[in-house]
């Protein structure tokens, strides 16, 4: 018998950004709808005011406990996170309203993920700015959905790319990230790769290759001393775990040397920009976010609300190619978990 | 009348590592001795081991004083530097021996350079190890040829990939890198990028992209003050000399965002990685490390002494694309400059 295939909640991000409008031609397409079953999660006359323009059918609005995924009607399912409607929408303008309804269907959705009736999530972007307005703490979807699932910890993998990147630290200013890394944590950052490798049946014996901090992995202490300190005890720390943690590795080369090597599992990032330009070197949209340490697979665009850009139409229609990469990847995620609620702890 | 091809040096590096036979293998390609006269700058006896290994007919050495370039026999000229002999090289490993002629290839052919007698020099890798078991303090070429040069600074520029690419600080640690960026030093990094692009024709008015210290250039203040305090300040006097740069940029998003734009002169990033990462993301020999400050052109492998692989042929024989690469950017730079000496300073 053929896998069912997986659900996936398509959050719409902020109603003032573009979120509606890459969610509504994402659900337009015929090839991401056959990788999963897609559903949307938002505001319903937001939604379906974006769903005209992307000539997409949407079914009419259930309420998230009222959600059958083995309803066949045809058009795409809609649920309702909330029901303030277009009139609160300030077009390009992050709001309280607008931060409040983008809470919303992430409330909703992580709900419908945590009690077993969707198999991931998808996230549009969202404004830091309307959030916090809106009286959420969360600087970012990460955070936000880890407290949602009572989780201690989450950590940001990159996915679609020729490389899996995850970061040990994220957003911090680079004068704070020498002193953030610890031994420890990074040894968790480790297990969350090798754990990674084992829900998404990547082989968890495939390598986790660590990147060094300073330029040239600091050559031998020539210039710092966090690869000996930090990098090289938790890279043995990992290793008497079973994991097979490598490196450090110089940052600048390994990208190009490690291209295409077959034992390859995870590379693990000491920050932001060291993952991200090789992450985002070929393009925008070329990875998605994903994050480890919730029960359930979400993935996420890795660019913001463009509000500049949202509901304008014409040559500004906002480019749904990342969404539909968070789509493509969440699906395959989900797939290949299998059903089965994620596990981060290494045993 | 077409332009006198431009004259190259080519130094052999450290002769226990693989620089020797990239540089024979480099002067055997007739594409690349079509760009420029090349010339090479060693030890006799170990630059005719490499050449027969690579089937180069080399010409009798001469003493440095007697190098005529306009000298028409057949074969590639060699200018020894040293006669310290095969019996002297301990191949893989790196002696005092090796240091010494790496050290005085070098000064010979900055020596021709500084004088005229040359456009510019092609370095082969050499050991920081056998430099300064020799006696001489330079972490690397471009501090020593900025001292044999006797200018008060040099800057690495990263030429021939799909970016150029500046490097504002080098090899520090990366705890030292927020400290050491400072508004009257950025400015004159700014200015250097400016004076690269009047030297070699690239365009006075192109613009000079900033990328910022911190995640998201620090999202206005949310991680880290360097974009505010640093970067903005030495952007505006940039501009207020003339210069067109712009930013700062969140350096993740940058290179996918500017790819391809045509009034894009030179990337100047902050710390090593952030530009390397970039700068290498396509495969190691994409690009050549450029010395800005010399009065003459100065190109160099992107790559070590790979001491590994030095002269032990099959399989191991070691790949010449770096320093090709290194030879077709010098070639170009040296056209580019039409014979002039280089100037450094931004009126």
């Amino acid at each position: 018998m053929a896998a069912r295939r997986p659900i996936l909640l398509l959050t719409m991000g902020d109603p003032a950004g573009v979120g509606p409008e890459i969610v509504a031609r994402s659900l337009a397409s015929p090839s991401l709808r056959r990788l999963a079953r897609l559903v949307a999660v938002g505001d319903p006359e937001v939604l379906d005011r974006a769903a005209r323009r992307a000539r997409l059918k949407l079914r009419e609005p259930v309420d998230p406990d009222r959600f059958d995924p083995d309803d066949a009607s045809s058009g795409v399912p809609v649920i309702a996170s909330s029901h303030d409607g277009w009139s609160s929408v300030d077009p390009g303008a992050p709001t309280v309203a607008s931060g409040r309804a983008a809470a919303r269907a992430i409330e909703v959705a992580a709900g419908l993920a945590l009690a077993g009736r969707a198999d991931g999530i998808v996230t549009a972007p969202i404004s830091k700015v309307a959030l916090r307005a809106a009286g959420y703490p969360h600087p970012g979807h990460t955070e936000f959905l880890g407290a949602l699932a009572g989780v201690p910890e989450t950590k940001m993998l990159f996915v679609g790319g020729a490389f899996r990147i995850l970061l040990a630290t994220v957003h911090l200013a680079l004068r704070d990230v020498p002193d953030a890394l610890a031994v420890d944590p990074l040894t968790r950052t480790l297990e969350f790769a090798a754990a990674a490798l084992r829900n998404f049946g990547w082989g968890p014996k495939r390598a986790v290759a660590v990147l060094g901090l300073n330029p040239h992995a600091g050559e031998e202490g020539l210039f710092g001393d966090e690869e000996q300190r930090v990098i090289r005890p938790a890279i043995a720390a990992a290793r008497a775990k079973g994991i097979a943690a490598e490196g450090p590795y110089p940052a600048d080369t390994f990208f190009a040397q490690h291209l295409g090597r077959r034992d390859l599992g995870v590379v693990v990032a000491m920050y932001h920009d060291q993952g991200l330009i090789a992450a985002k070197r070929d393009g925008i949209g070329g990875a998605a976010n994903v994050t480890l340490g919730l029960p359930f697979v979400r993935s996420s665009v890795d660019h913001g609300t463009a509000f500049d850009r949202a509901w304008k139409g014409g040559a500004k229609r906002p480019d749904p190619a990342g969404l539909a990469t968070a789509v493509r990847v969440g699906a395959d995620l989900a797939n290949r978990a299998g059903r089965r609620r994620l596990e981060w702890t290494w045993p």
